[in-house]
């Protein structure tokens, strides 16, 4: 069975600490990588992408590459699932063929951590419908702990669509575990009932917040498309988004996160986006460094 | 003018032999590929999948890497191609930019043959029509010796959609050239009339059979498109597909093949699939050898 | 910020011929790269085609392997851009994930120039709207000094849709750098008002030419689709095509250049493009000396 990395909840707080070491280790050794390029020169990963991204994929693709795995890279929309090939025999083709690890987005919830029992290949979550996207919330704690060291008591505002995000969720699990306070605000119809019910309004979830994260619109994933109008938008941005208005109630060590990409004008006005205390371009570089070592943590070197 | 393989046909017993020995080679010496890298670290191959396939297209491409050449992917969608440039051009201008290989599947038949002429480059026939699929019967061949010395009097049966099959057509001619004994089986209107005439009921194939080939519904390729409906499938399933119930007719040192991927519960059962005598896996597994030696042969060095 | 390479109006003479002797260079040292694979194994370029290419892309994709640079692949239809996300953030996250190079083409005008003032990387321009193509016209110069020692004086007809091709206006800004006279033909309602107005008729414009530019029939540029009835095609293939016919005004020691794919038939009759003065095949060969060329000055080393 592999090493697999499927949500923030199965991590131990050693394991975590493991892992951002790991990652502070790439980031100061980014010229030195050629021990580690010899030993996973033979390594195979795919990157198996069953939702759009280019964010993410590029993220691990050089993550992959800077550790001198080979990659190969498989889009949703050619495939042979689209002869209906399910995803299992998908995976064990995989192991067949002698992939070492699959870093896999889906929309399923839930089949990853069945089908990871039985498979000899790592599986690493990258994107899991609404439940998890635990490399995201790794980097997010990796840049929080760049300025914050003791994450106990620290106040965390999760701002928006709560309900259909996975990065609320891992990062909502993550944090706890380091005893983090986490307040959501947002839509209080986008509220998640399946999480602590610690409701705050914009402004003040704002003004008590350490850290601010801010989650995209996943207009996508909206049933009824609610917020496609003009005019939604501009009554989101004005109800909910982080304005340039609500600067005004931001403390001035606190910092501002959010997964990427930005809605400008939507969630966030571009003057937040461009802030100086905005770490959003800094979460995207450390994310590099943190998904070489979790490959490097599935391949099991070191 | 290139090395290529084309189809079975052209291939002599000596070249089939001595390709199966290097693929014999190659999964023997898989952590000692170094100067098979240092050789090929400047040759070049493009994967020019003008159908979708992963299975294929990655078997292909993990042989590639393994053996250190460049690779480089085309898929049929996005493409000048659209642009209405023929492929005799396209292949001319991967010649003119210094590709060794092509590795290339397509739909249209007959004119890979014509085009191989007048190429600097080597041709490597990864699916043509209904034609020739020669890297898979010379995978299935691989497969087949891992279980049987010799292939005189062996008895294969062919199990399926003959007509529209170029796992099919490959492997007939190849496993002839051995000396075995083919059977076909399946619906009486989906054999193939270019072919052997040699048909079998089912239960009566498998029965006899050492080795149960098993075919793919190639639903895609139906114009009727008849085998679609849920009806319809149960009805294949019971008439032509090797259910649980067939296994009772199977020998105890047969193996099961399938050029995968299988659609469950159609052609095969589930607890066909994954029984001990069905060698699917192993196939894949094998494909991967059997490509590095195809591969290699292409760029003519050893 | 970086080394781009925006457009030909912006180099220097001394630039251009500083890259075109490093194409010469790399042309006679393919097989001596290995000091550039050590030199860039680190660099990462992005391949960023938001409109359909095969041969652009793979002759920089091929340049980029040799150099040995890591390279990503990124296409229009499977991204975030389906998202919203903009391309200025798309690049910005590219910056911030260390890529070094981002090769783009794209439709929109004049954006490039803008953006690149605010990035730490290298832009390579591999195609803008009808703006400009700058690889391609050094790829074309690169070609035509290895027929012709000095451009001074040279005639150089660029004949067919001038309006909508960025080749042609590449081509026009370079070639005028090096004193060449530049005559237009083809259908007089593609002319470009904003070039030089020097129309001559196909047949006058190859009697003159020292150097015969066939273009590409856009259709897919032009909105009302004129060109594209079996009629259409015929009466421009016999109005303004390079026909067989029309091989009698050729001088012996012109050549005939093409961007390539050519439409056979239409712009050019096939005795035409495979005709021993025509250098269409040497023309994408030199393109990948030439993109190796710009990307070594992107990079800065030597």
């Amino acid at each position: 069975m592999g090493k697999h990395l499927l949500g923030c909840q199965d991590l131990s707080i050693e394991e975590i600490k493991s892992i951002l070491n790991k990652a502070q280790y790439f980031l100061e050794n980014n010229d030195n990588l050629f021990s580690y390029r010899e030993a996973y020169r033979d390594k195979f990963v795919v990157n198996l992408f069953l939702e759009p991204s280019t964010r993410t994929r590029f993220s691990f693709e050089v993550a992959e590459k800077k550790l001198g795995i080979q990659v190969l890279n498989f889009e949703s929309n050619i495939s042979s699932l689209q002869k209906g090939e399910s995803l299992y025999d998908t995976l064990k083709t995989f192991e067949a063929q002698g992939m070492d690890i699959v870093v896999i987005r889906l929309r399923e919830e839930g089949i990853l951590q069945h089908f990871s029992r039985r498979l000899n290949l790592s599986i690493i979550n990258a994107g899991e419908g609404k439940k998890a996207h635990p490399t995201q919330a790794l980097l997010d704690l990796f840049t929080i702990k760049q300025y914050f060291n003791d994450l106990k008591g620290l106040n965390v505002a999760i701002i928006g669509d709560i309900a259909h995000s996975r990065v609320a969720r891992s990062n909502y699990y993550l944090l706890k575990k380091f005893g983090a306070n986490i307040f959501f605000s947002g839509p209080p119809n986008l509220m998640a009932p399946d999480l602590e019910n610690n409701y705050l309004p914009i402004d003040e979830a704002i003004r008590r917040a350490d850290v601010v994260m801010m989650l995209r619109i996943q207009a996508e994933r909206h049933s009824d498309n609610k917020i496609k109008s003009k005019e939604a938008i501009v009554e989101y941005n004005r109800k909910f988004g982080f304005t340039e208005e609500r600067l005004q109630y931001l403390q001035s060590h606190a910092i501002i996160l959010h997964p990427a990409p930005v809605n400008r004008g939507v969630e966030m006005d571009d003057i937040v986006v461009d802030h100086q205390q905005s770490k959003i371009f800094e979460q995207i570089h450390n994310g590099v460094w943190v998904r070489m070592a979790i490959l490097d943590r599935a391949l099991g070197v070191n």
